[in-house]
């Protein structure tokens, strides 16, 4: 029974502590899969939720420490949100791409379009008052985490750093890929042919985004999963990076 | 070692055969998995390329069969299509949402917002000149199948009929539900608290959508494994539709 290669498994690591500043993730997940009795292995992917790698790189913001703007008051009250967290939405975005239903969705620094420039309210530290903002650079934490994997146990894996976003035009929410590092996020079908020999056309998977979101069904939202073991499936190996999943603009049909 | 409950296992079906019109998928199903050793179980959720359930309901069409539109005949030159495809996209779709670059994104009548109506020309017969159209009504599909995998096996499965669609912002196409039977396409988590007792306000994830991206790591392109098994996932239980994972016109920010 040779169905190895046809078998991919999700794995959520349990018992994860709460993440402070300064945490090292990388020694924290070595050691609780290996507590889990599952351990890491070469060809892992490690996805990661964006939110414990905010609280260990210090992006904690606490809302009354913030000064809003008069903009920030005015769409604070247009919309019914409070003015410090939209001021520190608008510090975290360089355009807001649709303001409607109370929604406010913008482009991050970073290139996401999402809501609320991915600030999070709940998990941080138990008090409504602070808030986590987005990694600065979601690839470099992968990255970082990557190589204190590799350091302690030897083997290649990639990691992914997800965050949770709604989408255009479908309800509800799906984990997307903000962060990576040891994988290229696009499995590239161009030039292969299918079955019968005809060369595809849809050719391009986001491979990563789909590993993000297979990797939230482990971990659930309130279930203390914030890092989940993807084994058995061979993932574009090289050098990618999250900036693969966005259109530039000029190229993009929605924006 | 109770770490079961953590683990979820995604499982290609290897060996499923061309399909053809009024082929019984259920049955194919059932038997590839237990040829396989790895059977079907209560609660498994079975995703399916959408592609075979076309086939098997014969919604293949012969594009010289088709009588083009003027309106088609003069889309297809501007952007460069085959007039008798743009004309089976307009009759598959009640609304065009962007016409851009040679992409013709469109609602089709069941209420998705994709490319060319979502019709495929690959894996189709080995004909460049045949198309397959999305199933008619894939909610019904789903629930044939399910009832079918019932009346063979006596266990309550979920069904997800899956296809590839492109996104808004993002590069990359990923793998959407487009017909739902035997359980519901969003978890909701509202009114639950995190683990500090804040309720949680991004709180309806659209499980359907992760299981079938998750589904299409194990199914490749041209692989010939449209059929995967997604086991030890706890999926919302009942009678749900994949129309509940459409926003209404009215409520959606981008259309």
């Amino acid at each position: 029974m040779k169905n190895c290669m046809d078998k991919i498994e999700i794995i959520g690591l349990r018992g994860i502590p709460d993440i402070k500043e300064n945490d090292d993730i990388a020694e924290i997940i070595c050691r609780k899969a290996d507590e889990q009795g599952v351990g890491l292995r070469e060809g892992d992917v490690i996805v990661i939720a964006s939110k414990i790698v905010s609280k260990a790189e210090g992006r904690l913001v606490r809302l009354d420490e913030v000064e809003p703007s008069p903009f920030a008051v005015k769409i604070g009250e247009d919309m019914h949100k409070t003015p410090e967290l939209v001021e520190l939405i608008l510090r975290e975005s360089r355009k807001i791409v649709k303001m409607k239903f109370r929604h406010l969705i913008v482009e991050t620094k970073h290139g996401f379009v999402c809501a609320n420039a991915g600030i999070d309210r709940s998990n941080v530290a138990g008090e409504r008052n602070i808030v986590a903002l987005l990694p600065e650079n979601p690839d470099e934490s992968a990255k970082r985490i990557r190589e204190g994997i590799k350091r302690r146990k030897n083997i290649e894996v990639a990691v992914i750093i997800s965050d949770t976003f709604g989408r255009a035009w479908r309800r509800g929410h799906v984990n997307f890929a903000i962060g990576i590092s040891g994988m290229k996020p696009i499995k590239d079908y161009r030039g292969t042919r299918d079955i019968y020999g005809y060369t595809l056309r849809i050719t391009q998977m986001a491979v990563a985004d789909e590993l993000a979101a297979a990797a939230e069904l482990a971990m659930g939202k309130s279930d203390r999963i914030p890092v989940v073991i993807i084994r058995g499936y061979d993932y574009p190996r090289g050098d990618g990076s999250s900036k693969e999943l966005i259109y530039p603009e000029e190229k993009d049909l929605f924006r």
